[in-house]
């Protein structure tokens, strides 16, 4: 008779249930953490190929050094060692537009592309070049980049990229989303007359969006991965702190001019 | 020659390196999500039987259902749907001393109680319960709550206690943390007066501490399993939300009266 | 010689400054708080008149009862009592496109279409309608909502709104952003087919474009007011809480359904 | 008949209500931002004596150039340029213990040792003196610091100290707090063998605790204060970001030792 719906979980006096299923009895040591991710937001457990796939999506993002998210939340730890989750929310709150927001842009164009076609999805390579050359083409038009495209450092290729690919084609998940992601890559150069990386971020994207989860779900996705990544800076900060020396450096370095 | 050394990940325009080895050749696809976070923090990368335990540990605590962190990051989401970070933030903000510090609590206090004594850890039951005495006999003059003792909910006993236990003496990781915090439970109905269950959150802390893991990282873990609870319930508030139900209940329930 | 210019503040071991000023000679006890918040983000000291209009704002902003951004930062401070940096931050992310946004969202609708016509500013109230139809117009045939138009509460007119108003004509402050808008609410009914009110947040945001501020700087002054009404609730919260039986209702009224 | 009990505000299709006043008619253009924020707090109007210290306090507190905290603010702001409040609250959540932390921290120690007289507050210095003798000589003891003694950078004296006390005094609420604040800069010296100065966000605290602030609510100004000088980073960090300079320098000076 409750007012709140909800299908995640609850618990009792005497038990605890999580997605239908007993807790201490059916998921502690049965199911894996990544696993455990994927079915809270998909509603559905994962297949092994699957489940491959998700977690090399999210160890390829949970990571790329020092950061402006892994600087920040070094620096709220200098301020307030006591709180890790105010240290932990002040890196993920960087996982905006410009950085963890590629992921969930990229999915969300290519299920737009994909959804602004009638009928089923393309079939062949031809047709998705076809999506792939008007989806570049509208985008300069528009003076709009396109999420998932170009990298500030990885320039000549993003390495996670073929990575992914791989996996998701061995397991049998390479859908339609990566399949018109890699006919960008194949027909941008053209269009835009520079050639440009699929990025991982990006790739990611179009493999969470095979994967089955709606494209507003999949900044989530970074956004976990990340954790794991931030806790590890956070561990390194504990015990070895560069946030003081990274104050003390721009503290020197500023340069205050009185506005006039 | 860098001023900020770290050992958790850099990349340059060729290659991406996390904890030392190469991310897309090495790891994605290799190493699971659960497996990278252990690593990420400890350093060094876990047994499978290590993994089993830390992972039970991470599913233990994702999710306890409508808690005030789920329902505060719902609440969030309904004022900033399209900042996810936010949503997540906020949720992760309230795992503060109340709730998700247990974990750590009952870690440190444990830590340090084998850390207070002499020589090597105890070798027999009956020197752990010795030590048991100690610390409630301490506290109980202190009138200080011992932490991972006593649960709102479970009070005849939280079901996740056992399996973690059980887990970790099957995988040849039960230590002198857990062994100290069940010397807790046999002792402490005689010298409180009343017979207090071993929480669910507490025993993770113990675990973890027996994983080898400092006790200022042990928080972190249940941040982490609280980002993947989070994310279904705020993938769940995207399909089906509740926060403006919530809302209206408390507005509508609200008693306004003036100061005097 | 610095690398980070800045023209906010600084110190040495002798003097602080801020704004070009000396802190605690020049300043302290001779600015107020509010004059000091316009100051920081406009680079230049407002008159009196200017600044009643702005405290006027702060205030209209700074509370709206048990919102779901109150109510969030009371839940964390639930859960994290230690942490009020954290409750006071988990309220501030709910400031978001929903609530908050409207007060940047209106600023810069109303900048946008002063900008967009050529040649100075309309100087009478045709030309001021004749603005306003085409917005109201484009707006309708795009099917989007103008920001600060509508209440979900005060269905027949806000109360802020014409204290707003008058208050910035009274101080000479009242230009071209509020006209705008003043514009808007007259010729909307006949385009729409429906009276709806101006709403005081979308109101504040045009008095604060009116005050010169950019719009992209609006929605900060919304969280500033915001955060001194989450200071009164999460006082009140410390002395009298009400999380926990928010936290009660919501779990005791809370219907799991398993997915299927 | 509700459930939840408020005395901040609340509002109906005609009126809004705050502090049991009507906004509009009321407050809007009759009270400033500081005078609200004091309000919302204490639960009483300040005289306009109280109002100037307060307002003081909070100019002082406002802003200490490029600290960790506004570093953070504006590295999120790299990363999530769409969510100033994402920015704000990175930045609040660095307000911790080691920073924002000593107005609470030296308010509370000072409440206490007050507190723990039997009998009124001290009328004369000697006693004061005698108070303070006692409070360093246990700290010293049991080797703590004490909250508000000392300053990184402002090692001879913290400018902004004596203009609180000298504010406090010739507005009439210079009290036991800051009177006692008074006295360990005096006596402590002798006892500790070197002389720390009295730092100004100290002093703060004990301005505000003078002012009969709760000592749990005193954090939370210096989190307001701090709100307005991390608007005014944000706004310049739009208008002359340094973030990706930051980022720039700490990613080019980091050095990368894999663990071994």
């Amino acid at each position: 008779m409750g007012e709140y719906r909800t299908s995640i979980g609850h618990s009792d006096a005497d038990s605890i249930t999580l997605l239908g299923h007993d807790l201490p009895g059916e998921l502690m040591g049965h199911v894996g953490f990544g696993e455990l991710a994927f079915w809270l937001v998909a509603r559905r457990r994962p297949s092994s190929a699957e489940l491959r796939v998700f977690e090399a999506v999210l160890v390829a993002l949970a990571d790329h050094g020092l950061t402006p998210s892994a600087i920040a939340a070094r620096l709220t730890l200098t301020g307030a060692p006591e709180s890790i989750q105010g240290a932990l929310a002040a890196g993920l709150l960087g996982g905006g537009s410009r950085f963890l927001g590629t992921t969930e842009d990229c999915g969300r164009m290519l299920a737009d592309a994909l959804a602004s076609e009638p009928g089923p999805a393309p079939t062949d390579d031809a047709a998705y070049d076809e999506l792939a050359i008007r989806i570049v083409s509208e985008a300069r038009a528009a003076r709009h980049l396109l999420p998932g495209l170009g990298h500030p450092i990885h320039k000549g290729g993003d390495p996670r990229t073929p990575v992914i690919i791989r996996l998701a084609a061995e397991s049998g998940v390479y859908g339609a989303h990566l399949r018109l992601f890699e006919a960008i890559g194949r027909v941008h150069p053209a269009i835009l007359g520079r050639t440009l990386p699929l990025n991982g971020a990006g790739t990611c994207g179009a493999a969470l969006a095979d994967l089955g989860f709606p494209v507003e779900t999949l900044r989530g996705f970074a956004l976990l991965a990340r954790t794991a990544g931030l806790l590890g800076h956070i561990a390194e900060e504990q015990r070895r702190p560069i946030g003081p020396a990274v104050y003390e450096h721009v503290d020197r370095s500023s340069d205050y001019q009185a506005e006039t």
